[in-house]
């Protein structure tokens, strides 16, 4: 039985999941068996939870329970609210803040089922918090009558928002819910598969996703339409960058080699966004445009490469035209991307074992031991 | 290209690493080239985490400097000790804690070297911190002048140690510092991998060793020997065990198939420490009493297996004769081990790349979508 070096696991097949299956060739991303275009749009994010958590959606009975179950954990405990107030007074980053908010919640004696509900409401919570104390409001206390995306949204807003803006947000929030082994995910199954606890677990994998190599990051897409500014200024500012062989935010994905799925179900939830008043129309319009002129050059400059429009380029415009700062981007597709954290810590827990790869030893031999004095 | 299926990653070389060469096989384990047991009696923890980091022993100067930043780093911020003090009143688990400290720690613009120190000298102060609080003490202030080792026990007790006791704790810690990719070893560099920072990493760690199937918790092994009390009943005891095919807490290891060793290091430091006067030696004779009965039963009941005494064993009664309680032995495993996380961390932020697995997609095929009405 010889070993594999494979150090950056990309030719290891590391699980059996039954949560996503992306077929980058293809450009399809089912979501537990569904097309995600067939089930982002439509579901709820409770729906979704159930869904992913345990393989089947909910009838009423059951989406009652469970959404009223993810209700009343939306409550922090003082200790974390303190320490969100003592980040904020020092101006920590918000994904430095969602880690130490996490990490900070309790997780002893309560069961897998009941860690998973209450990691999930009260990431929505600390995000929601921290993003009002950094910006000099207070809080807004969870309210345990609406869905979670509405729960969300008045933390965050103090106000009931409308159904346009709840279900946008709940289609980004379904989209980006799973995607494979990422790092994050696996940071969280590598913890998990020790059977420590669902807080430790996704407490990592928050710590994983602050990475910049880990992707999704979709600021910087956001920034480059701005840059433009007005639609005939997007030939000759991308031609610049293309010729200066400079990477186009928004553009290509490392598994996807045709479009991103992802990408039509976020650009058809942001046109209707901004299609029903909210959201400034004209930068929606820019962006489109944009897009265009960016995929023919992309095919200009690099032939063959079929570089398309990934998930991070109206990720970033739907939470824009929400009116939510690129500071909250990472945090909200953390809120969304928990809930597939969780699905795979409890499929590790479920069916995997303990995950300890092998080291190849590169160093030296048989060192021999001077003391500080001979040195 | 195609890819190996193998969830545990057991035959997965998944990093180089010139930190420690773990042959189970012959029984060995060199740390950073050096005999663990040429090492880990002689040099200081300073000293261990200079070779770990930087691949060799300091020189006079560069341990002083060393040494001094690393003390000037040990003070807890406000937060992170009112968060403590929150956790102690609610009787949070050491672990849970310590994780919990570990990640209300900042890591906006800090450079790798001084997050580095950072996070060893304040793992120390959360652990004896929060002991202290835990059991209704006011914690003790951490001091500057001392060694690391030393200012770990002033921490946890209040007074000026012996140089016996810091000898046998600091080879304890150079014992434990490292031993290959383990599971927390591993979350970390799956974290650190993504250019996530060492608070990020080393918290996702400590979530994974809190997990039970880590390894390395010594309790059980030390509440067999309490168990058996006097050496008459070591054999029945043991005995009854084996009969009911229990395992015997301390005896036999996954990777080494000969003798544990760290189990000689620790035997020898434990002998000396209790020989100076600490501790009670009847217990200590006991416990070498009982190992050689087991050494003998186990060769009985698993012949050709060749069961013998791993690190726990005399890590327990180490760390019993220091005055530690067993709540204290996997935060005090830490307290070294952060030292091989973090180097471990290095190492990937300098050699490695983006640790994304592959999955096996199992789940059902293209299901359609049904409103919630009609389910």
């Amino acid at each position: 039985m010889s070993a594999v070096v494979d150090p950056g696991l990309e030719r290891t097949i590391a699980a059996e999941t039954r949560l996503s299956d992306v077929q980058g060739q293809e450009g399809k991303l089912f979501l537990a068996g569904y097309p995600a275009e067939e089930i982002a749009p439509y579901a709820t994010f409770e729906e979704m939870l159930h869904l992913l958590w345990f393989d089947r959606l909910p009838d009423r009975a059951e989406l009652e329970t469970f959404s009223k179950n993810l209700a009343r954990r939306r409550e922090l405990p003082d200790a974390t609210i303190e320490l969100m107030r003592s980040a904020a007074s020092r101006q920590i980053q918000p994904m430095d803040a969602l880690r130490m908010g996490l990490s900070s919640l309790d997780s002893s004696d309560r069961s897998v089922d009941e860690q998973a509900l209450s990691v999930v409401a009260k990431t929505a919570t600390i995000v929601a918090t921290y993003h009002r104390l950094l910006n000099a409001q207070e809080p807004v206390p969870p309210n345990q009558e609406p869905g979670h995306v509405s729960a969300l949204l008045m933390m965050l807003e103090g106000k009931t928002p409308t159904a346009e803006r709840v279900r946008a947000l709940e289609t980004y929030l379904n989209t980006v819910s799973d995607h494979g082994l990422n790092a994050s995910t696996f940071a969280g199954r590598v913890i998990i598969a020790t059977h420590s606890d669902l807080i430790s677990a996704v407490t990592g994998a928050v710590g994983a996703l602050k990475g910049p190599l880990h992707g999704g990051a979709p600021g910087p897409a956001l920034d480059m339409v701005f840059d433009i500014e007005t639609a005939d200024r997007a030939e000759p500012y991308l031609r610049e960058k293309l010729d200066h062989g400079e990477r186009l935010m928004g553009f290509g994905h490392r598994v996807y080699k045709v479009r991103d799925p992802r990408a039509d179900i976020l650009g058809e939830a942001t046109r209707r966004l901004y299609r029903s008043g909210e959201g400034d129309e004209d930068l929606y319009n820019l962006a489109v445009e944009v897009e265009a002129v960016a995929l023919r050059l992309l095919d200009e400059y690099k032939p063959g490469r079929n570089l398309q429009t990934n998930v991070e380029y109206y990720t970033a415009l739907l939470l824009h035209c929400l009116g939510f700062p690129v500071s909250l981007f990472t945090p909200t597709f953390a809120v969304g991307r928990v809930g597939g954290w969780i699905a795979h810590c409890r499929e590790q827990l479920e069916t995997g074992r303990l995950i300890r790869p092998g080291a190849t030893y590169t160093g030296q031999d048989d060192r021999t031991w001077i003391p500080l004095d001979q040195r």
